[in-house]
């Protein structure tokens, strides 16, 4: 396919835009609309309206010429056929949704596959090898609580038992496993979820970004190369619970005042990294105007391109903690309290560890050249902050996706569309119709792209 | 009476150990008594087991000669007659609990009382006034959500119709008021609930400290000459959701993050002021390893012996979490921060005013000579720490109590006794038999001597 072949290949903004309203219909929960004009959703996978998202894409893409197929997490392939038979190149997402989320998160993905489909059908564009759209399984792990179990599974890195034992946390009372779900809804396939049944040349997909950058520096797309290294952790902090009027600082062991000493220092230590650092979850026991808290337990998530940081900001974490634990620490955050005869304790748990994913370059490359090609522009050289022209980021996900998985068997990457306000897992969740069909557009270009490098290789 | 003849007067500490102990078989919690050998309490006012526990009072101090008086928010008047007519010199205290409390607080006061009357029985002590032991209801404001709502009723500060109008917050979906339940155990007196109805010449509440301070310095005997100043607070911050690997630190509004700022300022600036600030309760939203909280709301309890002192402090925190707001805060909390180009929101709501509450002088001289004589001591002047030889502290309670509403219409002071670990509220709550004894023979020896200096003046 020349250049000007691919220049005249334009995907549809307004029937993108119309799947998008249309599937949204199914799992539409308006009652978490009142922020906003956009209405959020509430799909939960392998739910009755899971079910009808599923039923859509399994019609619309067969009524497009493609053959689908079910494994046995649910996970859908729609493959349409190229000149030559081998593995498909696939754009991927979800179809899912968190219990209050937004109408793009993973829809946007599925809906910008199904817009390629038809927008190859339009230019009767015979590619070299099958392309193709997938619908991965529970992505937000909302439900059934393990996030990218379905891609988890096809990647061999989660056991399918496990998978399919997996039990419903919401909604409340529910029995539901996901097998059973799978059974009751009729999307239990018969052929076996992985890399080897179900190979994939390549793997696009198209999000939102769920981030501020790309709006804050009005660029319209963000090629992404990677997905951060994160570690999450549960601290403890073991005190004593004491009257706040009877007992003064100097007899205190307040654990909320050091679990907040303890926050501020991963502020620090991470900004000095440039990584970062946060805390999501506080609880405290217990939880009293006039009682010091005896008790605290907090998260702290841990994220960085690098892995080696990640440890860093790690063990200068521990070692700081472990030092404002003590009157004498010279960490800034004690400068200012009060000795107290009394210390705090504190453990650490480490509760997930995701080291950092290196997308493909190949697949990069197409990505970017397809973007470029937004604005009829060559490919820059990215400067000092990644940054492609005026149009594009090359930029690292700071979320997991499927394509975490799916990159360990196939040559991956992301491109990402720009998300209001860094807005994501909410109703007020937006992306722009110029937005959607730009990441869609770059989407169907870096498949078509990576297509024509698989001509040219001969595989 | 002489100085030789009060020395004379001895409580017995196994009869005043006997009588906590058996009064804690009504209400005693086992359940919670996992942490120690003592037995945790859950003495509900006005509940079955209060109701028993008040029957044993009014039936116990009838026995021992007075006549009992209930008003109309129960609170009993047991009076021992004097050799003239005229207001009371009252032991007061209360034997309600906590939910989860221990069996010293507030009931010590009232046993110490009992423990008094049977001393001067045993002596056939005449004292020039009357004297008795009055048991406040629901001073703990736990069952029914007024802290010492009955001597406040007493004092004229709080509507009788407000106090009856209470709703019951335990146990759960109980419909009980106030007024309801004081008729069902029976103790909806006839007596008006006021201070011109049933007047106080003096009030002495003995109590356990619930702090940590005579314990530490090795002090038998605590005298109370006021109670703190004190404001709660609830603070709000308001920033910004957004999803921690998705957003930099550049792009958010982290609600935690400045809660955390504010905590550890407000422990600096009352530690300048030699003030106290707690924060007991902090709840965020939405909750997640993953969500930077774009909501917290805590509590912030400001205390000083001085009400000057809580004003500056609460001022000086005001224009500190404020300007933590901004990124060019100058103040040590700010000092390690990433700038953002969001900020957060923070506002302020006062939840409850309580002023300094000054003892009275001749109550405070009472006492202090009562305590003096545990050791054969002359009364010292206090040092710079106010301290009394090695026996005891000139000090000031960090907690409410109704001493704080007797206070405003009669010579009031109380004693402290000392509190193991400084633990109250709690099934560990613990005051030694000897500090119990202590506590009772000072309690003693305070009433007889301000009977003495009221024969002394004639009334």
């Amino acid at each position: 396919m020349t250049e000007k072949d691919l220049a005249s290949l334009k995907v549809q903004q307004d029937r993108l835009m119309h799947d998008i309203h249309s599937t949204c219909e199914w799992g539409k929960g308006e009652r978490w609309g009142d922020q906003s004009t956009e209405t959020g959703m509430s799909r939960l996978s392998l739910s009755d309206t899971d079910k009808q998202a599923r039923d859509w894409f399994a019609e619309t893409t067969e009524s497009l010429g493609c053959k689908v197929t079910t494994d046995a997490m649910g996970n859908q392939f729609a493959v349409r056929p190229g000149l030559n038979e081998g593995a498909m190149t696939y754009a991927g997402s979800h179809l899912d949704t968190q219990p209050t989320g937004g109408r793009y998160d993973g829809i946007l993905g599925v809906t910008a596959g199904v817009e390629m489909l038809r927008t190859l059908n339009d230019n009767w564009v015979e590619t070299n090898y099958p392309t193709g759209v997938i619908n991965w399984t529970n992505e937000e792990g909302a439900r059934f609580p393990k996030s990218m179990v379905s891609s988890g599974v096809w990647a061999g890195d989660i056991p399918i038992a496990d998978a399919h034992a997996l039990k419903s946390v919401i909604p409340a009372n529910d029995t539901a496993t996901m097998k059973s779900d799978l059974e009751r809804i009729g999307y239990l396939g018969s052929t076996p979820c992985s890399h080897t049944a179900m190979p994939i040349a390549a793997h696009f997909e198209l999000h939102i970004e769920q981030g501020p950058i790309l709006e804050a520096e009005q660029r319209r797309v963000g090629i992404v190369r990677g997905v951060q290294s994160y570690k999450w952790f549960t601290i403890t902090v073991r005190g004593k619970e004491s009257h706040t009027g009877a007992t003064s600082f100097a007899h205190r062991a307040d654990a909320l005042l050091l679990a907040s000493k303890c926050i501020l220092a991963s502020h620090r230590i991470a900004t000095r990294h440039n990584a970062l650092a946060s805390t999501g979850i506080l609880n405290l026991r217990p939880g009293s105007t006039n009682t010091v808290p005896g008790f605290v337990e907090f998260s702290l998530d841990i994220r960085s391109p690098s892995n080696e940081t990640v440890e860093k900001v790690e063990a200068e974490c521990r070692a700081a903690f472990a030092s404002l634990t003590s009157d004498t620490s010279s960490e800034p955050e004690a400068a200012h309290s009060h000795p107290s005869s009394l210390t705090c304790d504190i453990s650490w748990r480490t509760d997930f560890v995701s080291p950092a994913t290196s997308f493909h370059k190949d697949c990069i490359s197409c990505a970017t050249a397809a973007a470029a090609s937004l604005v009829d522009s060559s490919v820059p050289e990215p400067d000092a902050e990644l940054n492609l022209g005026a149009w594009g980021k090359l930029m690292t996900s700071g979320a997991g996706h499927d394509s975490v998985y799916t990159s360990k068997h196939a040559p991956t990457c992301m491109i990402f569309a720009p998300s209001r306000d860094g807005v994501s897992h909410n109703p007020r969740e937006f992306t722009t119709p110029e937005g959607c069909a730009d990441g869609a557009q770059v989407l169907l270009g870096a498949v078509v792209r990576y297509d024509r490098l698989r001509g040219e290789r001969g595989r």
